[in-house]
């Protein structure tokens, strides 16, 4: 690791770790939900929104930022940081999963990758090279290496292309970034370059790819890519539980695009550290709200008059404010506060649930948390579940 | 005036005074600028970014949440001040100017206007005694009379002819509150029903008005209305120079509508106390920001990389921290943020306005300042100006 970035974990609980991941702009308390801000805001909330919600490390994407309102412009401006005012750490992912997720836009080589902007129909090209130099123009403390992204259902053959590909592009990613770092010294804050680990659902292709990624270097921290994106949830843990001990023990670990509440558990209780997701944004801004007894749909006629909060075991600034009577009225007239409330709610939801597990695991009672949560998010299954 | 409201005057500059206002929910330093909630939000704002923005009281719609979600529901839930989380001043307005608006949908008599809702095409009728009892299910501290609004510039005997009626139903509102509070004594917080002078543009309609309603009572505040309803500036000066002696020199007027920075600090200059409007938000959300130097257009080319706050001259949490570049980024992305920003900045402004005419006419410096104020926003009405 370089200096300016560490890992220290203060408790396991099986295969669920707790620590400190410590960046430029400060420390991750781990497990940690990464609120996404694809377009330098999480969608409908303020930065202030987001620390009383809890968050400390947040997403923004470099495809998007790249096209609107473009890195060179956010570098001129001091970078991510001071151009969306969030002080603490920031990630920014490579836009691998946008351009490979353009199905009839683009075209695939070697060098990278051909696309057509989805703003202006531009036509674009990201290679391991160009997106350093984005990534770098962002000035996010932790920056993902550029990668291949396939569906979650593809054959061995397919995955093993795409995941070799993936590491020749990772050692193009850190000799360019290598080459930024030398050419820039000035001003810079130190930026941790983390490589994905792809390989489909082969678990023999996902351990190849871990090896040859440590053989590659001393890496600050590792993505775990390509999962969440088609394939069944038992895949999914499947992979994870393949690559626990492939990964170094000492480094933070980072499931892209994951997840759910039940994820998330999932995920930490296979020893994941770092999770983002979108959902909790985009459900809230389409009139559900994660509880601790399942998914509530805010529109539903049965909370009209409802004086109950979202859910009566939250913590956060809707739920301590506002009934589900007025949040309902919100929605239906659409009004954008209530879009504001229920991404509040649903980020602080997914952050709290994390802070949850760090306890739990600190105090070794992380198996018998994590089943009974699991449970009581279950009912969210049922169409008529989530009510008190 | 009841116990539970006062109005005491602090300073006089000219006809301009500055005061306080004592509500049940506090008071409000006069002049004041109130920003509005027609639909128990304003719009894109939270309660707490109004009292950022310095907001002591706001409005809300009778007509809207008669409609949507039912002040019925509202009173059930306890009120509006306990459904949208206010616990400051509320004053809501009768709904007399939404239900007039509705040219070709409803039918006025004497009894009241038929009309047909906006939301779902059902027949409502509106009359005195019912929007007393809206008003009071909802429970806001001022309470405006029904009043029948005429567009700007009717002739003398259209405005003759609503005034006189606005006085009959004056009268009914009074019979109906007296009734009211008498049925239901229990837990209600005291309210002020505030009567409203029409006339149009009419001087000597305007004072027969004035002397009317003061003949009806020792009100604890004057509304006046049916102006900034497409009348010429002047004619609305004017009704306000001819009300100035009519009205009681120790009662707050509150100036129903109005509205730009240039409005308020004219209706100050002529001894109105209080204003509301939906201009800051609504132009918020279309991307104009009030500035000190006039109207900002957000989306222009010439912000995308401009690091300034939309107004250097403004303390407001959105000039603090935030770039136009980004604020334009987040317009041009289509991003909720964007318009919540803008919106704060906007009802900041105009709050913030009011406190500099306080402590002016406090200093005996409220002539000189309201001069060179207009001066600088005048530069508004020239395309290229608002920039530092």
């Amino acid at each position: 690791m370089t200096d300016a970035f560490s890992f220290a974990i203060h408790a396991r609980d099986g295969a669920a770790r707790t620590g400190t991941f410590v960046t430029p702009h400060g420390g991750v308390q781990t497990p940690a939900f990464m609120p996404v801000g694809t377009l330098a805001t999480v969608k409908s909330l303020d930065p202030d929104d987001l620390r009383t919600a809890g968050a400390s490390m947040i997403l923004a994407n470099a495809y998007h930022l790249h096209l609107r309102p473009g890195d060179g412009l956010i570098r001129d401006l001091g970078g991510l940081h001071a151009f969306m005012h969030w002080d603490g750490p920031i990630l920014t992912d490579s836009g691998g999963f946008q351009v490979f997720s353009l199905e009839t836009l683009r075209t695939i080589g070697e060098d990278g990758v051909e696309f057509q902007s989805h703003v202006d129909g531009s036509r674009r090209t990201f290679t391991p090279e160009s997106v350093m130099e984005i990534e770098t123009n962002l000035g996010a403390d932790v920056i993902m290496q550029f990668d291949h992204v396939i569906p979650g259902q593809s054959d061995a053959a397919r995955a093993r292309d795409a995941s070799e590909r993936s590491l020749r592009w990772l050692s193009r990613c850190q000799s360019a970034l290598d080459a930024i770092v030398r050419r820039d010294t000035e001003g810079r804050s130190p930026q941790a370059l983390f490589p994905i680990v792809q390989g489909g659902i082969h678990p023999e292709l996902r351990r190849e790819a871990a090896r040859a990624i440590r053989s590659m270097g001393d890496w600050v921290g590792y993505g775990i890519g390509g999962l969440s994106v088609g394939e069944a949830k038992p895949d999914m843990y499947g992979m994870l539980e393949a690559l626990d001990p492939e990964l170094p023990a000492d480094r933070p670990r980072y499931l892209m695009g994951v997840g759910f509440p039940e994820d998330l558990i999932e995920g930490v209780r296979r020893g994941v550290d770092l999770f983002d997701c979108v959902a909790p944004t985009r459900m809230g801004r389409n009139g559900t709200a994660f509880t601790s007894l399942g998914r509530l749909n805010i529109k539903r006629a049965e909370h009209r008059a409802d004086p109950a909060p979202l859910d009566p075991d939250c913590s956060c600034t809707t739920c301590r404010r506002f009934s589900r009577a007025y949040l309902r009225h919100l929605y239906i007239s659409d009004e954008i506060l209530g879009l504001r409330l229920l991404s509040l709610h649903n980020v602080h939801f997914l952050i709290d649930l994390m802070a949850r597990a760090r306890s739990h695991i600190a105090a070794g009672s992380f198996d018998a948390w994590a089943r009974e949560a699991l449970a009581r998010l279950a009912t969210s299954l049922a169409p008529h579940a989530a009510r008190t």
